[in-house]
Order: structure tokens, then sequence, then C-alpha cells
């Protein structure tokens, strides 16, 4: 039994993040980190010092993944499911990145009231991408929780980005494409003005399955939409673009 | 001198649209057609028998090679600026298209009072893209009145265009990436819901520099993203979907 071993439960595994000699615990029947995670980490800016915010971190990929690759200062992650978080902490911890990592219990519906109002320079989030439809599926699954807005829908989470990002903080999202309109509509509401997109295209000549967006409060409007991100050049390879954000 | 020889003034010049053997008066000294007005006409879907509205139509350019790939009742080239919207009509005339195609002179900033309102299947535009600063070029010139927001704004294209389209009715929009979010924010307030976007790319590598965008008046929310359209292979080498939609 090694080092990280300690801090594994049965029901979980180590991944190798195969960068910064980062790994990860996951539980095969929770929700497991996508690509969409470790994409929104390539795309998102964190600055020297600045403490950074992940709402809704599920295994705590994005602070992991974000404080082996910034000089940021602090990254909280805040996770509903006790579980979800319990197992976070124990990856902070495998990773020896207790004193810049913390991952908090709670609500992403009432961050604000957690961590104080104008309390982060960033936030990131990969917030769940299904509208919920009562009635259709298991209110208690976890992986449920993690893609459908039961425990709070894109509004909360661009409202309560806004209350705790400081005046000119930035904010990173992933989301789908079939919701631009709501994200860009919702950022303008709560005054996080969209100034950076990215369409990540599994093929140059496909659909686009994910968006990467940058909202900074209070900016000024001028979107700067960036070249496609076309992640294979051809089935199992991917592009020098794909390569260069997951570190290989 | 031949026919089309009798339509043209002589600050014109008859350009050859290289497609279904149309031919356009354009006046170098005043707004010419480009790329955008092109794809847009790839872009828009005109279905048999509808009555299509082209807001600030220009050259006619539009409507002309509208009428020449669809099967749609009638095509309506609204322009404020007199000598552009007779320059037009002569077009028309020069196209033998004068049963199908109409040219008004006249404002798009209240549209629906010439036309009425849910008077039109489809709209079209590409309008002025430049935000107006006073001051800063002659008011007076007809290349400027046709690119910045001089006769109207973004906004009074929008209203008018919900005003004049019927309900279900659809529009289609060639606009710069940077205004993205005016564009999705205005569509919402005056309930025409953005449903497709396509990003235009010079390279694959580069930047969009067109964004095309079709919404629906009193639509579902749920936006379809495009793979982008790239418009070279190299440079000089058109790609073969920009081919396809020059019609070569």
């Amino acid at each position: 039994m090694n080092d990280r071993e300690s801090y594994r439960k049965p029901n979980e595994r180590i991944d190798d993040l195969q960068r910064d000699g980062l790994y990860i615990l996951q539980d095969p029947n929770r929700f497991c980190f996508g690509m969409d995670a470790v994409l929104l980490s390539g795309f998102a800016e964190v600055r020297k010092n600045e403490r950074v915010l992940d709402l809704g971190t599920g295994t705590g990929i994005l602070p992991i993944l974000l404080a082996g690759k910034t000089q940021g200062r602090e990254f909280v992650g805040l996770e509903i499911q006790e579980e979800s978080a319990d197992m976070a902490s124990r990856s902070v911890l495998m990773n020896g990145l207790q004193d810049r990592v913390k991952i908090i219990n709670g609500d992403a519906q009432n961050a604000h009231e957690t961590f104080g109002a104008s309390s982060f320079d960033v936030v990131v989030s990969n917030p769940p991408y299904m509208k919920n439809q009562h009635g259709l599926k298991n209110e208690e699954d976890a992986k449920q929780i993690a893609r459908h807005e039961i425990c709070g829908n894109l509004e909360d989470f661009i409202r309560e980005t806004a209350k705790v990002l400081k005046p000119k903080g930035r904010c990173y999202f992933v989301h789908r494409p079939f919701r631009i309109v709501d994200l860009m509509e919702l950022m303008r509401k709560y005054k996080i003005e969209p100034k950076k997109m990215q369409l990540v295209h599994p093929y140059v000549d496909h659909e686009p399955n994910m968006v990467l967006i940058e909202g900074v409060r209070g900016g000024n409007p001028w979107l700067k939409v960036e070249p496609p991100l076309i992640v294979y050049d051809k089935p199992n390879v991917y592009s020098e673009e794909a390569l260069r954000i997951y570190g290989k």
C-alpha cells in the first residue's frame, strides 16, 4: 500500500491526471469528470496570488488542475454532495495541495452567504447542463445531481458568481452550445459581460459539443470569439491543440 | 450596347454574379456588396411561395440572389438611400425579376408602418455593423450609412423584424462576432428566439469575422450551432463549402 492508497476508499479508484504529477480519486458509481473540465482548466486564466472559487466542484478536478498549472493563491471547491466533497478533500490531501486547495461541502445556490460578496478574483464552473424535468429520474442519484438542474439551475450559478466576484473579476464556464443564448442573456442580467468564447468541435466538420466562455463582472461589451477548438484530427488522434491542453 | 447596358448609369458598373445568370449594378463610389451578403444568401432558407423582406437592401444583392435560388413568391428590398434604391430597382429590371422582386425607398426604422405587422414569412438583413460615433465621419457618406448605425441601429432592425414577421416567421442576419451578445439579447427582448448559428472563419485557425444567425418569432429556446464555415483552405483557394455557397 503506497501513500496514495491510504486516501482511497474501497469503492474508489485512483486516476493519474498525467499532468504535473497529479492524481485524483473517482468513484465509478458517481459522476466522473470529463473532457469538459479538462478543457475548462485550459481555458481559464488564473494569475499569481488570485483567489479562485469552483462552483460545484464534484471530484475537485478543477481546483486540483488549476493549482497544478497556475500560481493562484487559493482554490476553493464548493460541492453540495457530502460524499463527493469528502472524496475531493482526500484527493487534495493525496496531492499534498491542502495549503492552497480547500473543499467546502455546501450549496452553490447561496454561495455568497458562505463566502461573502466580492470575495473571489475568479470563479470557474461546469454547471449541470440539463434542464430539470421532474419525474423523469431518481433525484437522489449522484450522477443526476451533477448533470441536471436539481440543486441549482444556470441562473443560480450565474447569480452567485456575480455576487462572489470582485468588480472586474473573471469567470469561466463550460456549457452546452444549445444554451448559449441562456448563458449570454443571464450573464448580461447579472452584469457579467461575456468577453471571450470558444466552441469545441469533436471534428472540424462536426457541430460543437461544448462552449467555453469568459465573463468579466462589469466589463464593457465586446466579445472575442476564438478559433474553433477541434479535438480530434481523426478518430483516436487528438489535435495538437487538444494535446497541448491535456499537457502531453 | 447590349440590353443590360441600357440600365447602367455612367458612374456604375455591371458585375456578373456568376450564379443563375444574374448580374448587378454597382457604383464603386457607393457601398458594394461583400462576402457577408453572399454567405447570408446561402444561409437563409426561403420556402416555396414565401414572402421575404430585406431590411437595408443596398444594391439589392440579397433579394436578387434569393429570387434566383429559391421558389419564394415575393422579395421586397427596403433601402433608405434613394440613389441606392434606384440602382437596385434597375438591377431588378436588368435581371427581368420585376414580377418577384420589389425595391422600396424607405426607412428600416419604421418598416412596420410601411408594410404592416405580421406581413412577411422571412426577413433577411445585413445591418450596419459599427456603432455610431458622432463626429468621427461624414454622416452624408453613402458608405458610412451602409456600415454605421446612422440610419437605425441593431435594436431598430431587430424590433422592426419582430413586428413585420408572422408568428413563427424566420429571420436571418449576418453580423460581426463581437456583437453576438447584443444580437442574442435583443432577439430575446423582441421574442425572436435564436435557433441556428454559424461562425465564418477565414481559415480554420483564425478567429471568425462573421456570424450568421437564424431566429424564429416565438420559437422555443434551443440553439443549434453549425460546424464552422471555413472560407479558405489556403490563400486564394476557397474551401469546398465556400465554393458551394458561391454556386461554382
